[in-house]
C-alpha cells in the first residue's frame, strides 16, 4: 500500500474565507475530507499537513521521507521564493506532484515564476481541488 | 455527453520514436488509444488531431469551436511562440487544458516560458501520457 | 489604376465571433465589403486575402509582390514573432501598412511588440474597420 | 459640429527646417493649412497648438477638455517619457488620436516606447502629413 | 554512398530577387545546381526542398529523417523562433549543419539569435553559397 | 514658527473633475483648504503652489529654498522621470516629504519607480488628502 | 472602537541596539509605549505583536483578522520576499497601512522594492517612530 | 568671428550655493564671467542662457541655431532623459559640445545614461569649469 | 578565550543523508565533532546549532550577539532569499564567515547570488567540512 | 597566389592535451600541418601563429595586414570579451572568417556571445578542424 | 615643472591608417607630435607610450606612478573590459583624465559602456586630437 | 611531497602600495613569505608568480600544469572578464582554489561576478592574507 505525504503551504489553513472569488468556498477540512476519500479508493494511506512556517514544513517533510513513496505539495507562496523547499523535495528522492488551486500563469505576474517546480515531477495548477485528486491518482501508479 | 477536442501539436507524430529517453517510448497510436478507453469509461465522445502546422491548428480549432464543450491541448514547441494559438484558445471560451507530456521546468530555459498558458483554465506537466487521461477526467467534471 | 494588396492574418477569419468585446461585431466579410467600397470610391483595383497559416501568407505575398503597388497587412498575432513575415514585406520593396483593428498599446503587455512595423511604411492601430479604409486612402495618394 | 483639439509637441514648429530628408519640407503652416482644408472638408471645428513646454501643452489640454469632443496630439520626443501627458489625455475621458509623422518603428531603439500611446483610442505613425488628415476622418466618424 | 537532406526554409524561393544588394543575385536554381554538382563531385545522393511553411518542412524532415545520413539546413527567419525546427533536428538524431547566405552578426540584433543552432553540429554563416558547399563537404567526411 | 512650503505637480488642478474614481472627489481648493486648517492647528506658516510645468515648480522650490524650513512634494507624474526635480530637493538641504493622494504600488507598473524619492526623507502614499496632513505634521516635529 | 493590529517583523526586537545610527536609539519598548499613548488619544484600541518568524506573522495576523477593523505592518525584511505576508494582507480585507522607520528609497537598491505594498492601501517609510502615530491617525479616520 | 551658443540647464542657477562638496563653490555668474573671459581670448562672440524649463531651452535654441555656428550644452538633468533636446540638437545640424562640471560616471547609476550625447560631437564631463573653456577652445578651431 | 557562534540553516540536519553525491557523505554529527575538535586545537569556545527556520536562527543569533566574538554561518538556501538574516548579522556588529560546503559556483544559477554575503567579512565556498576549519582559523587570528 | 593569414588564440596551444573529450585529441601541430596541406592544395599562401596574448595577436594581425589577402581567426576565450580583435580586424580592412573547432551553441551561455564575429565575413562553429580547412577554401574562392 | 605620462592602447599604433573615415588621416607620429608641442607650450615634462598589451600598460602605468603628477589615458577598446586598468588609475592616485578621438556615444552600443571612466577624473570624448590637447590644458592648470 | 603552483594576477605587485586602506599595507613580498612559511610548516613544494599578463598567466599555468597537484589563484580584476583563465584552469584538471584578499561582496558591483570561479573546486573571498594560507591547508589535505 502506498504512502502519500500532502503539505498546503501558508495561508492554505484560510481555505474558502479567504478571497472565495479566487479560491473558491471550499475549505481546508472539506478539501482534506475529499482527497481522503479519493486515497480510500486508491488504496493509498496518506498523511496530511499544513503549515504556515516554512521551517515546520521543512520538518514535516525531512520526518516523512522513509516514510513516504511520494508527495504532493502546495506550497502556497512559498512557491515563489523557497529554495530551501526546493532543497527538500529534491533532496528526498521521491516523486512530488507540486499542485495549485488557481491557475498560476492567470494570476499576478510573480506566480508564474516557480523555484520548487524543477524539484518536482510535474505541476498541475488551475484544476481546483480537482487538481490534487488527479495528483494522488498520478502518484497512485507511478513506480 | 460531452464532447471534447484533443489537439497535438508539431512533432508529437514522432512520439516514440523521437528521443524516447525523454519523451518515453509510447507512440502517438498508443496515446491516443489509452486517450479514447478513458474517454470510453467517462463517457466522452471526443476527437483527436494532430499537426505540425500552426495554421492547421487553428483551422482545426475554428472549426470545432462550436462542436466541443472543452479543449485539451499539447501545443508541442508552439507552447513558446504561437500568441496565435492563445489568441485562438482565449477566442473559443471553452475550457482548455494545455497538456506535456514532459517536465517544462526540467529541461532547456526556453521550455518554462509558455504564451499559450494563460488561455487555458489549466497546465498540467511532467505527468507523461497520464497527463492526458487527468485533463479528460477534470473536464469531464467541469461545468 | 493602382492596385492594392490586402492580407488578414491569423484568426481574423472568426471576426465578430470572436471575443466580440474586444473585436467588435463586424464580421470578415462585413468589413472586406467595407473596403471593397471605399477601393471602389478610391478607383483602387485590389485583392484580399485571409490565411491561418504564415507559409501560405507568404505564398499570396511573393505571388503579387509584382502585381501589387502596395499592400495593406494585419499579421494578426504574428504581428509579435514572424520574422518571416518582416523579411517578405521588406524584401518586396511595395509601401505596405500594418494595420490593428484593436489598439496593440493597451491590451497585453507583448503586444506592444510588434516585428514586422519595421518593415512598413507606418502603421494604423486602435481605428477599427477605418484602420484599414484609412490605409487605403494614404497609399491612394502615396506615390 | 464637433470639435477636435490639435496640439503638436516640442521641435514640431521647426516642421520642415529641421532635418527634412527625415521630417519631409513640408512646414508647420502648410501642415496646419492643410489639416484646416480637410477639417472644412468634414465639417470639424478644430483649433490647432504648438508648444515646446510640457506645462503649456498640460494647460491648453486641461483648458479645452469641456470644449473638444476628440483630440488629435503628435507629443514629439515627450511620447517617450510624458506621464504627466499621459495622465492628461486619460484624465480628459476624450477620444485622442496620437499621430506622428515618421514612422517610430524605423528610426532609433528609444522611439518604439510610447508611453503616452496607452491613453489614446489609436496610433497612426509614418504615414507624413496624410497621418494627421486620416486621424480627422475618423474622429469625424467617432461616436 | 550518402544521403543528405538540403532544407531552405522562408523567402529563400525569392533568392535573387530580393534584396539582392542583401543577399546576391544568385537564384535559389543557381544555389541548387552549383549544390547539385558539388554533391557529384564528393559523390553524395542528395534531396533539395525549399518551403515557406514551417510545418512542411517538419513534415518533409520527418519523411526523410530514416532517409537521410546527414542535413543542411537554412531555416531562414524561423532561426530565431522556430523551437519546433529545434525539436525535430535534435529528435532526427542526424548530423546537421545550419547555414546562412549573409552574416547574421552584421545584420538586425534579432538575427544573432538562432534557436536551431542548439540542435546542429556546427553552423556556417556569411559564406554565401559557398556555405552549402562547404557544408556538403563537412558532411561527406563525417562519420 | 516653522515655514512648509507645499508643491503640487502636474494635472493636480483637475483634482476632482479628473477620474473621481481614481482620484476622489474632493478638488484641489478642498485640498488646500484642509491643509490651512491643520497648519494652523499646527502653528505652521505655509505656501501653497501648483504647476503644470517642470520649470516652474524649480523656479518656486529655488526662489523658497531660504525661506523654507521642510517641503511637501506631490510631483504628480514627474515623479517617475524628473531627474531636475530630484536634484533640486536635493540640492535645498530641506526635510522633504514626498505625498501622493493614490497608492503608487496598486497602479501602472511604472508608478512603482519614483526618481525623486531618494532626495526625500520620506514617502507617504496612498492615505488620499490624509497624506498631507500627516506629512505636515511629520515636519511639524521635524528638528 | 475601533481595534488595529500592529505587526512588527524580524529584528525589530533589536531596536535600538541594532546599528542605531541608522535606525535610531529608540527601542522597540519605548516606540511600542508611544503607540499606546497615541492610540489612547485617538480612542483606539490596539494589540502590538513582534516576531522573527514569517509564519508566526502569518498566524497572528489570521487569528486576529476578525477582531481587527484595520493593520499596521512593519513587515522588516520580510518585505522584499514574503509573497505569503501579500496573501495573507490581501486576504484579509481590512484597510492595512506598511510602515518603515527608515526610507526604503534612501538605502541599498533591493530595499526599494516591496512585494507587499500592493497588498496595502498606502506605505509610510522614511519618518521614524512617527511614521506609526501617522498610520494610527490615518486608520482612525478611515471608514 | 565665429559666433557660439551657451546653454545651461535645470538646476545650474544656484551654482556655488547647491550641494558646493559636489558642484563646487563658483557661482553661475563666476562661471559665466570666466567663459566670456577665454571667448575674448579666442575672439568668439558668445551668447549665454540659463532655463530650468525645457521648453524655453527648446525655444533658445531653435532661435539661435540660424546665428550660432556651435553650440555648448550642458543640459543638467534633462541629460538623462530630454529626447525633445536630443532631436532638437540633431535637428539644428551645429556642431555641439556637451559639458558637466561633475564625473557623470563617479555618481548615482542614472547620470552614466546620457540620451543627448548622441546628438552631439563630443562630451566633457567631469573637468570642472575648465570643461566649458575646453569645449569654447575646441569649437574655435573646428571648421 | 574567545566565543564562536556556529549556525547552521536549513536541510543541513540531513547532511550525509541528502544528495551525498552532491553534499559528501559525513553527517552533520560528524562536522559538528570536526569543527569541536578543531575549536579545542585553537582554544576557542563555541556554540554550535541548526534550525529549518529562518526566524529560529534569527532569535539565536540575536539571543547571542553579545556572547560571541565571530560568527560562522552557512545560511544553507537561505543565502539566496533572507534579507533578514542580511539583517540580523549586519546588525550585530560581530565579523562573521559565510561558508558553504559544495561550490555555489559550479551549481544552479540561482545558487551565484548571496545576498547574506555583503553582511559578512569574508565567505568560504567549495571546500568542504574543511571550510568551517579554515574560518575558526580565521577567527581564531581576528582581532 | 593568394596570402592568408592564420591566428590562433588562447590556450589552444594545448589542443589535444586539454579537455580532448571536449576538443578533440588533435594536437595544434597536428592541425596546422592539415592547414598547411589543403593550402598547398589549394595554392595559398600562409602564415600561422598561436599566441595566449590579446596584445602579440594584435601585434602579429598589424603586421601582416599589408601582406594578407585574407585572415582566419580563432580568437579562443577572447571571443567573448576583446573589443580589441574586434577593432584590428574591422580595421585591416581583410577579409576574416572566424572559425571555433566546437559549437559555440552547445556548450556554456557565455560562448554564445561573439564580440569579434560582426568584424568578419563570416563564421565557421562546431565543425572541428575542418572548419579551417573549410575557410580556406572560402578565402581561396573570395574576390 | 609638471610632470604627465600619455598612454595609448590598444591599435592606436595604426592611427591614420586604420578606418580614416572613422579615426581621421593623422598618425600616432603626428598626434604625437601635436601633444609635445603643447606640452611645451604649457611647460609641461611629458612621457608618451602606445602599446596593444594590457599588462604593459599596467606596468607602464606602475612604473611611472610615482614619476606623474597627471595621466591621461586612451584605453581604446580596453574601455569596455579592462577591469585591471580601472584598477591601476584608481590604486594610482593621481588626477587622469580619459580620452578617446571618436565619439563614444555615436557609435557601436557597447562603446557607451566605460569601465575604467569611473577612475578617472574626467573624460573627453568625441573631439579629436584636440582632446589630448585640451586635458592636457586641464591637467597644466589641476592642483 | 604535494605541488602547488600560485598565481598572482595584475596590480598585485602593487601590493601594500595601492590603496592601503582597501588591500592592507602587507606588501606581496610580505605575502609570498607567509604562504612560503606556511607551505614549510606543511611540507608543501611551492612555486610563486604574479603578472600583468593575462598571456603570461596562460603561459606559467601551462607550464605547470603537469608539475602542479593543485593551485591558488588570484586573477586580480581578471576575475571578471577572462574567459581564457577559466579554460585554462578549467582544461588543467588540478583542483584550484580561487582567493581575494578584499571581499568581493562589499565593493563595487562588477565584482561580485566571477567568470573564473565555476572553473575552480572553491573560493575564499575576504579573509586577507589568510585566505592564501587557508587554501593551502585546504589543498595539503584534499586528495
Amino acid at each position: 500500500m502506498k504512502r502519500i505525504l500532502i503539505l498546503h503551504g501558508p495561508n492554505l489553513n484560510l481555505l474558502g474565507r479567504r478571497e472565495p472569488e479566487v479560491y473558491g468556498s471550499i475549505t481546508l477540512e472539506d478539501l482534506n475530507h475529499l482527497i481522503e476519500q479519493e486515497a480510500n479508493r486508491l488504496s493509498l494511506e496518506i498523511k496530511i499537513y499544513q503549515s504556515n512556517y516554512e521551517g515546520e514544513l521543512l520538518d514535516i517533510l525531512h520526518g516523512h521521507q522513509n516514510w513516504a513513496d511520494g508527495m504532493i505539495v502546495n506550497p502556497g507562496a512559498l512557491t515563489h521564493s523557497s529554495y530551501a523547499l526546493y532543497d527538500a523535495i529534491k533532496g528526498s528522492g521521491k516523486p512530488t506532484v507540486e499542485v495549485h488551486l488557481t491557475h498560476l500563469f492567470q494570476r499576478e505576474e510573480f506566480r508564474t515564476r516557480s523555484v520548487t517546480a524543477p524539484a518536482c515531477v510535474g505541476l498541475i495548477t488551475g484544476l481546483g481541488p480537482q487538481g490534487y485528486l488527479l495528483a494522488l491518482r498520478f502518484l497512485a501508479g507511478h513506480s
